[in-house]
């Protein structure tokens, strides 16, 4: 738990941008804490793709002030069962429900404690059963911002949902990685999930790296996109520390024709 | 009138995401009072569209905390001899042109004073022709944000705009609503304007209702997604307070193929 | 150099909002100075679109208080040699990419200092070669704005990049302007390179003027949309001070089906 507490709350949801959801959040969060700083992550996670929203979330997070707030709410068990729950790790308190959002950044930290959210105290009066961003998420993130305690808001539960984070599996004595696109970016950038660890743990070195994409294979890793001509692909370690595979100046996916979950694969 | 100033100045516009034409009304506010908190309800209304611009204010502007400036810019009348209007409800300000944005919040709350903005003092020094929102909302709502009474603003007038907001009609004895679809939102859930109220006031329970949409029947009313299975259509009253068809998981506009405006009827 | 330090950064970027690039900036920003205020300029820029960058850029910095720092990442060099740059005009600071995104503003204000950021102090302490943005821009930003003068950045250079910008032409002895569409905006009106002053240089009065876009004309010149009947055609000088066609309470490109860069012409 932090020592000083943040006033910073991020939100991240599938709420997209035609409606007012997000509004509506930020405005409870005013009415309970009009000094709390709300910060947009992402708004167009595609609805219910708790993988997507997992992963903006896991190469968002560590960028912000410790202490901060990381509200996600993609959430399609809304109104069910399913919990809302509280999670701190060692610099950041995250709100989310239940459902394995914190998936890619549990790899890394550890959840020392998880709350089951239930002290209605912090809720709005009246809860839909349509839009817990509005009637518990941003409630309970107010208070968090004023300094409530995380141990306030219920009891402390032992487990968190997790889904599954495909890794990547080495083949041929290390001398191949099979990998999977994780995302794809606004630029059409192809980000997979091979890391720079796992490159330097592959008998070769990165100049002789082949890497199939599709049909189609590059030879070697760049530094930057300028390294290749305008609309050349290349593949390069990316700003979340994932092999990406892009064109200098051109959007990659377009070129490739790949879809997110698709197979990378790297031969030395 | 709020007895102390919030400095919550809300905007709502159909400018789109594509130019610069909100961040610009920012930099104005920003001007003219450093401390204004301004928060965007939405700014993707389709281009002209007041109805939707009402519906949207009317399902946020409670959210918000008493004294909240709500600043709404759907403006096809803008240059023309429309009027800016600031009115006064019991706990916030509206700034709006007068063109009916306020007709669904009026069914609910009264408007206390309507004044005719009209004071140069409080706009830019240069006005154009084709964009209010910089020009004289964003610096009016900055002033207002520092304290300035909405009297200093102009004179009184006793009319406001409305435009026609379609109620449901009962019929055969009460054993039906006749009703009609005011919104679709991001998820394709389908909000029709037939609330609880309604439904209670009909000759039967909510399980026995039958609800006819485009050519399909939908049976009972449900509380959350989650009752039936991914995929599958349900009714329920959402967070607006307005029954809603959805689909758990899926996107009832979608499955359903209707648009805003097209009727749903409830037979008891 | 202003006198007051602001706080106010500005965002424009080619980032979408599918991601949550510009969230982590935000991010990166309020850990070094969280009294900043950020606002969003427009982050739909086209990918790698320095035009269109240039443009908005021009049409909106000066609606911002003075000592505000504009910061802009269109940046298709991104890790290649090319110079991150901070740019000192009269009122304002710009923390750019050397690529020309000033190339519309320096035609009207001078750059009085520009300074080569190399001082690795006030970067991130990892710098990636594709996301300059998080690493560099951002926390340059968040330093600027608690009061680091741009000398502390790096070394006084002495040029900077440019792009082309089209300037209207006249023809015919002053009785014709050969002039450029240079935006296209959310609404659909057609913004020309064409002002007010061009239009007094012409021999001729404004209701003279015979528009030629694509095969049509439109004659004379209005003050508003509402002059014209709803769906017809009209041109006007708009908001950013240049002729711009538009339908009133429609969407001029459909209508004309022009793009940027096609040519309009006047004559008197």
């Amino acid at each position: 738990m932090p020592q000083q507490h943040s006033r910073i709350i991020t939100l991240l949801t599938d709420f997209g941008v035609q409606d007012a959801y997000t509004g509506i959040m930020k405005g409870v969060i005013a009415g309970i804490n009009p000094h709390a700083s709300v910060i947009d992550l992402c708004h167009a996670i595609p609805p219910q793709d708790v993988f997507r929203g997992a992963y903006l979330l896991y190469t968002s997070y560590s960028y912000f002030p410790k202490g901060t707030i990381h509200v996600a709410v993609i959430d399609p068990g809304v109104g069910s069962e399913r919990n809302v729950i509280c999670v701190e790790c060692n610099d950041y308190l995250f709100l989310i429900p239940d459902n394995g959002l914190l998936s890619f950044i549990l790899q890394e930290e550890e959840a020392k404690n998880i709350i089951r959210v239930t002290n209605t105290k912090f809720f709005l009066p009246k809860q839909s059963n349509t839009f817990h961003g509005r009637d518990i998420f941003a409630p309970v993130a107010a208070h968090l911002s004023l300094g409530i305690l995380p141990a306030q808001l219920g009891e402390n539960i032992n487990q968190i949902c997790k889904i599954d984070i495909p890794n990547p599996v080495f083949a041929k004595e290390r001398r191949r990685i099979n990998g999977t696109i994780i995302s794809i970016d606004h630029f059409g950038n192809i980000i997979t999930n091979i890391t720079e660890k796992h490159l330097a743990d592959l008998r070769t070195t990165a100049k002789d790296l082949i890497i199939t994409i599709g049909t189609m294979k590059i030879r070697g890793l760049n530094k930057t996109y300028a390294e290749v001509k305008a609309g050349m692909p290349l593949a390069l370690i990316g700003s979340a520390g994932f092999l990406e595979i892009s064109l200098n100046q051109g959007n990659a996916q377009k070129y490739f024709k790949v879809k997110q979950g698709q197979k990378v694969c790297i031969d030395a």
